[in-house]
């Protein structure tokens, strides 16, 4: 378990090196759910989304042996980027194993941070077996995507600066895949505001963390399609499903079109770039999935990595 | 003339009504551009652009007498928005003149607001004959976009804003149309920072403030054809020449395809939308049009007003 101090000491690592990002509000979105929201845009975190702050944490927590010999990662996603981005920041080098038939986009930008890619067939290999095997040979530290204490705390200062920014929130709305950013963010909001209501959306075909909060055991539900690819979790983890049985109030989904509408309305009126992971906070508020009752709400839009040809395409404009 | 203390009082006026907006940076921008570049991102301010401060400032001088009576205002584009907001905020009632051919999502933003659209034929009307017919038929106060000393020191409050969040900037870059922002902003500017150079940005095809300098007088250009529709004036306004022609140490242009790079560089990398006036600033700066020198740049990132069926239209993906 971790506790509010451990998200301030992330904080603390975090200070002037993770961008402490902005606040945004708008009268429309407003109007349109009922309530006072507040968004804390994680899109413009370096490497694009919140996973920054979890990787930093747990690479500068590395002592120096192990820092020599370097890190590693399983993603092909924000969490790649981010892992590449900080070990770059603490002098040591990064190797992320992708499956070889990853975005080339994804792979140039992971690479573009100075990471080294290992590419695995995906049908015939074990990312688990061949990671494990790289560990072993070269001594490389694994830095987990969420079920790491280090990460959840790092993940956690994401609410921690949006409580220093709208101290007075009733609701806090948090996408959820393995529950990182959630275990952390939920430690940091009922710490520091007990009266505060937790709730996590996921994609309507991928809601692991809710069934398995229902039946309070970790349930795997195998990958689910949706066009949220940061938040294609089979079951939660481990650690982060401890947390967040304890202090999430509810998780709500939302389908792919509640995604592609909220993109569009935060494209249009709040002039920001989201990624359907990104988005889904918003698009269960506007679906009205969540009860916001008047109320002060903060919502974490967690990321923005999307060209734009992928992002005309998704709302059918290519 | 204005000062800085006319700016500090708008600035007062302003406070808690206006957004204060964000500073964005991005190390690939920095790269790019070979400096520290610190982006005044306006596309988060009320209505989408930056002309809700100089609109905000004018109307709530005017005496109750003149507000019980209401404000008109001739634009069809960001000023019409900034004045229909800021006149419901103050209790009054704004009636805006567009050219009936205008884009009916304009008409529609505007009048949601509140406004009371009036329609003009602008092949066969003046719409300076209409509006003073208008604002004498019904008593109504003008609204200018851009010259006059009150909208002048509530936009020159993007400067004095983004000065307090980085205080220590070598250039200031400022989009150039009528020259309001420009005026406001470089007075604050020259008066905090004397030391600091500034640089104005017009289309291309639209450069009238840089020839006027040039000329020591206002020269008219005409109407240009540019995607830049918020910055397609044909001459200075009499007003900010004036202030401009003393303290803009440079004007540059910048092309409708270099406009067109810096909105698909500011969605992929910065993930916030702009709209073409919005987006010249960082499109002089990474077409090389402004000497940086490795310093510290502040850009205003003017205005985000454009939906994403247009912006696609524009990228060529549509």
């Amino acid at each position: 378990m971790i506790g509010l101090e451990d998200v301030k000491a992330a904080a603390n690592g975090l200070a002037g090196v993770a961008n402490r990002t902005p606040v945004l509000t708008s009268r429309t979105l407003d109007g349109m759910v009922g309530a006072s929201v507040h968004v804390k845009a994680e899109c413009f975190q370096r490497g694009g989304s919140f996973k920054f702050r979890g990787a930093y944490t747990k690479i500068a927590s590395l002592d120096s042996d192990a820092r020599s010999r370097g890190v590693l990662a399983y993603s092909s996603g924000n969490h790649a980027q981010a892992v590449a981005i900080a070990a770059r920041l603490l002098d040591t080098r990064a190797t992320i194993l992708m499956p070889e038939d990853a975005p080339t986009a994804k792979v140039d930008a992971t690479r573009g941070y100075g990471a080294e890619i290992v590419t695995y067939d995906r049908w015939a290999e074990s990312r688990e077996e061949l990671g494990a095997q790289l560990a072993a040979e070269r001594g490389l530290a694994l830095v987990r995507p969420y079920d790491d204490s280090l990460v959840m705390a790092g993940q956690g200062t994401t609410a921690l600066e949006l409580l220093e920014q709208v101290p007075d929130l009733d609701l806090l709305v948090v996408p959820v895949g393995g529950g990182g950013l959630m275990a952390g963010c939920s430690t940091v909001a009922k710490e520091l505001r007990p009266s505060i209501r937790i709730v996590g959306v996921e994609p309507e075909t991928g809601d692991d963390t809710r069934r398995s909060l229902a039946a309070g055991k970790r349930i795997n539900g195998g990958v689910p399609r949706t066009i949220a690819d940061g938040l294609q979790t089979a079951e939660p983890g481990e650690l982060t499903f401890e947390v967040n049985r304890r202090l999430v109030d509810e998780i709500v989904t939302a389908s792919d079109a509640e995604i592609l509408d909220a993109m569009a309305f935060l494209f249009d009126r709040l002039k920001i770039v989201t990624e359907p992971s990104g988005a889904i906070g918003i698009a269960a508020l506007l679906a009205g999935r969540i009860e916001a009752n008047g109320g002060r709400v903060g919502v974490v839009v967690s990321g923005g990595n999307v060209g734009f040809a992928r992002f005309a395409e998704l709302l059918g404009r290519d």
